[in-house]
């Protein structure tokens, strides 16, 4: 793996090591984020899955205190579906961080990814954490991008700097994606760090518009992990003026958040199990919103769209097929549909195009279908990978 | 193949031959299916997809008459998505059918499965069907199952006998499954004969019921098809007692009808696109049948579950997961998952079991998972396939 880049954020420290959750002992599995400022700011997205892991569960009693200062990241053990015990392990995880750094246990966030079904081993965990403080830099922020890491090809981060008024400001992410888990359970991680100075509403509306328009709408089979769990921490320490959620300052910082998250989407999507390309879903002519989403997933899940993704092939009527199953208000003679810039399909039928063409345009990395209803104005993306040979390898092939 | 057993109902007569919409002149791409007898009962359900083929429009407005003496089905062009054109063609069928036989054309019904998006070769078309009327004969039942398969590993067809009083009844069926079509969709097509008196209110109850029970909750990858067709034909010929929709002899008939169309269900969800088994997922203990319905598609559509089964793991951290999000009211701790006989989670984790002893259970063609959520008293059942290289091959390498 190449080396990678330094990026610093006042007042973050961060480290990585491997502890003893993976056999593996060159691959990390322990990670943690600490921020030195008292007052950090915390929020967070987390799974929908009605079952979720134990860490999800104490996440989100952690939120109602809206402080936060270390996260605690092990891969390896998903920590979901391990009932009782594997909840005492998660607060014992929590209880201990917080005595190691002087923290209240609410300010500890524990995150778990990798296998379901199996207990932490707590002792090597607790021993990791104790090992890892004293390694605590400013420098290895992108080490927790490797130390989060399952079957991801690559570390995934992403960083931007700005200014408000006379003040400089860091916005960075660490982010996992939906590779298999050893190999239960796609699951999506990603952490937000920065030193802007929020008031705690535009916090929250900031970041959880930026989630939902990014790595909310990241499909690569449809399975929802028992996981996912997206958190941001901000310290302050840019000193910037605070600003309402509505102000020019929130649209600026929405933005570059909104951008930095897409790129992770981006990221997790095209390093999907077994994915060789990421493709944009535009719905427009909705008669509502919702209806567009139900469309935009209906393209994004069909495993007949995927498979002709990964073929190249130019098949519409797969296309024009899911739109019809999505359950939104539909018309089969007013939906017009675009692979890339070619219009494939209009008045009810398919238009004449040149197939090699549309799959030359295919066989890029990152590509576009558009799909217009017609109807009204309602509108929705997401992002889908393919489904492919390694898809199937990755997830059959293994045996638990 | 094989040669076919011979199967006659009274009344009937079939035909079945080349007439040049497929390429390859051994396969057979027209069938006829004819009732002698001129107050012939009809019913039909079609596909919910609100993108349907022009012959599905055609078949719904037929029902409005509620005769039907003739069946006309193509295999090799779907004739959905083709337009105004494409409605003309098939009307331009049903017109020169009804001709040819006499017939008032709400009494021909028109089925097409294949392709998507291309036109049908009309003079070819009507020429076959001129040419098939002369070959109708009460021998050939079974091969309309041949001519109405497209990827088809083997014709499908059932048949069942038996008595009201002193009459002898037949029922028989023919299907085609989801197998890729050329390949832009899965098409499930059927088609019940009977010669069975019936009311009207009570043919259609049964017919649907039976319907609803099977065919209705195959899925194989989840997409639904425009063309989805499954019709019966009643011509009363076995003289039977009329009976109402609730008597015993209705309960009879139900059963038989069921379990001729549950073998259907069971031949196409393993016959399915590269599929190596069926598996019956059942449901139970939910807060309403409508929330065992959703978790039963959530595991039967998902794609790591699918790949879990082709892969004979006992994975049951994917089936919990789908019946997480499942969208149905679920409480983790009271979720209990079995593979065939045995239990695999319980309390909110995975049980002590020997996975090697539930892998072989696993390499079976048949094979069963149950879900008992543990708060109500609904129930639903769905078959599955699994996900498969061949599976990917099929829908990815052939191009458009």
């Amino acid at each position: 793996m190449k080396k990678l880049p330094k990026i610093k954020i006042p007042g973050f420290r961060f480290a990585s090591l491997h502890c003893g959750i993976k056999d593996d002992a060159q691959k990390k599995d322990l990670a943690l984020i600490y921020s030195e400022e008292p007052q950090t700011l915390v929020d967070g997205v987390f799974t929908l899955n009605k079952v979720f892991a134990a860490p999800v569960a104490l996440c989100r009693e952690n939120l109602k205190l809206g402080r936060g200062r270390l996260i605690v990241i092990n891969s390896g053990i998903a920590n979901a579906c391990t009932g009782k015990q594997g909840m005492k392990i998660a607060q014992a995880t929590q209880k201990k961080a917080a005595e190691l750094f002087q923290l209240h246990p609410k300010e500890v966030y524990v995150s778990s990814t990798g296998k379901i079904g199996d207990q932490l081993p707590l002792p090597k965990l607790l021993k990791g954490i104790e090992n890892a403080q004293p390694q605590l830099s400013s420098d290895n922020f992108l080490d927790v991008a490797k130390g989060i890491m399952t079957t991801d090809q690559y570390p995934k981060y992403a960083t931007v700097k700005g200014k408000l008024g006379s003040k400089i400001y860091h916005i960075a992410v660490v982010a996992k994606g939906a590779g298999m888990l050893c190999p239960n359970m796609a699951t999506m991680l990603a952490y937000v760090v920065t030193d802007l100075k929020f008031e705690k509403a535009a916090l929250k509306k900031i970041f959880r518009n930026a989630v939902d328009q990014t790595l909310n709408r990241v499909t690569v089979d449809g399975d929802t992990s028992t996981n996912d769990t997206v958190l941001i921490l901000a310290n302050g320490l840019a000193g910037n003026k605070p600003f309402k959620a509505n102000s020019p300052a929130a649209k600026q910082i929405e933005k570059q958040m909104t951008e930095l998250l897409e790129k992770m989407a981006r990221m997790i999507a095209l390093d999907g199990e077994g994915a060789t390309k990421c493709c944009d879903v535009f719905v427009s002519g909705a008669k509502s919103e919702a209806d567009a989403k139900k469309v935009a997933y209906a393209i994004g899940n069909s495993p007949l769209v995927k498979t002709a993704l990964f073929g190249c092939d130019p098949n519409w009527g797969r296309i024009v097929a899911a739109v019809g199953y999505s359950g939104a208000k539909v018309n089969q003679d007013k939906i017009k549909v675009k692979i890339g810039s070619t219009k494939v399909f209009d008045n009810g039928q398919g238009m004449k195009f040149k197939p090699s063409t549309v799959a030359t345009y295919m066989k890029k990395k990152h590509i576009q279908i558009s799909v217009d209803l017609g109807l009204g104005k309602g509108g929705f993306h997401v992002y889908m990978s393919d489904l492919t040979y390694d898809y199937v390898h990755l997830n059959a092939e293994y045996h638990t």
